[in-house]
């Protein structure tokens, strides 16, 4: 068997998110139900560096998967991009070593989170990006998202019930702007893992302390305390997109 | 009666256009019905500064209507806007003379169509920019655009069959760059008024000589010979945005 790798890029509105469901749609059964075309009707595994949840896009997604034998990369990717349903492209098809896991494979992702938080409101960006209705201080979530950098204990920001028990993780890069074209608010985290809707949180608590409803140092006080309670709610999916996966030499 | 002067903006991809029809979904009769409902069930006519194709977006379309009481503008504009559609936005509601008619009154339109010529395609962008999967030369089409400027019979560039007898227009600017933050193409016309798809054709007869398949002295041949079948094929309304409306004084 010959082992591929492919970057993907999807538009997460109308998949109930990356991973296979018993019955609603998602990246990894289109991407094998088109492999599987592409291979004489046998099934195809998929294996994604990670799932995405319902709503969240990505330009960036990696997945890896064998075929029984050698091919053309740009032909596969072709066949692959033209024969998979128009909201997910593939953008590249490396061949790579058995060893090579999406998933396992030591790595480090990018997520991008963008808020429209401007009068007038763009209808057209109403699933790609979250509308918030309500002033926010870039200053102030400026300070306090760079108590997010670090190796932390990220409890406090992941779903109540997460089954993963070790849930410390080092983010590398945490910053928030404004693209001066879109006037959109951009936060953009980096990292070698994420935890169950840990983003949307965090999102969501520097949303509340930018819209001067909780102080700058909330941050730190929900990474102590390890309380879900304290910080802000979940951020909607349609703003969230992975952005970059990059793997270890 | 007070006339109301409103600029909206909207997704066109789930519209078959802005003019009401019989059996299928467009934003007058979505505005119609918001009106109705803020006008005590009594029904209100939108009349629009022009129509728009199934599927064209629009930043900056102009209506106009009249209600029976002076309304505080702000709050009639809010309530316009929660409660039409969210692919509708209200962007602002301006109390107008009685003279004031959103199509008679004499303005100007600006366009805009944005092409992705880009790989990898961006698949959150599939309805909102026009793919074109095909090397395109800026240079030959900023050539070509500049022939389209001026006092012009469009005739060779609007849909054959069109009922409106005079084709002379005047396009004020015409240009053609690359975003340099999306890649994307950017066209932009302005002018006194566009016949049926003339922009639309216009762009695609642009892209066949960006993409080398037709002279950059194309566009003045089929001004001066008025023959549709000298265009290049109607580009596709995903593209295309009603930017921006301005009336004389």
């Amino acid at each position: 068997m010959v082992r591929y790798k492919a970057t993907i890029s999807y538009d997460g509105r109308l998949f109930a998110g990356f991973q296979r469901q018993p019955s609603e749609r998602s990246v990894q059964e289109e991407l094998e139900k088109t492999l599987q075309k592409l291979n004489s009707g046998n099934p195809v595994k998929v294996h994604g560096a990670g799932r995405t949840d319902s709503g969240v896009h990505a330009y960036g997604q990696v997945v890896h998967f064998d075929l029984p034998q050698a091919r053309d990369v740009e032909k596969l990717r072709f066949g692959l991009d033209t024969q998979s349903p128009e909201d997910i492209d593939v953008v590249k098809v490396e061949q790579v070593s058995d060893e090579f896991h999406a998933r396992y494979n030591k790595h480090s992702k990018t997520y991008e989170f963008l808020v429209d938080a401007g009068r007038p409101k763009n209808p057209m960006m109403r699933h790609y990006a979250t509308h918030y209705p309500y002033p926010l201080d870039l200053t102030s979530m400026q300070e306090a998202i760079k108590d997010l950098v670090g190796t932390h204990d990220f409890t406090g920001f992941t779903a109540s019930g997460t089954s993963v028990e070790n849930k410390v993780r080092t983010i590398t890069r945490a910053t928030v702007a404004i693209d001066d074209k879109t006037g959109f608010f951009v936060f953009t985290f980096s990292g070698n893992g994420f935890l169950y809707k840990q983003v949307r949180n965090m999102v969501g608590t520097l949303l509340k302390i930018g819209n001067g409803r909780m102080p700058v140092s909330q941050i730190k006080t929900v990474l102590e305390s390890k309380n879900r309670d304290l910080a802000g709610p979940t951020a909607a999916g349609n703003g969230l997109y992975l952005k970059e996966i990059n793997y270890d030499e």
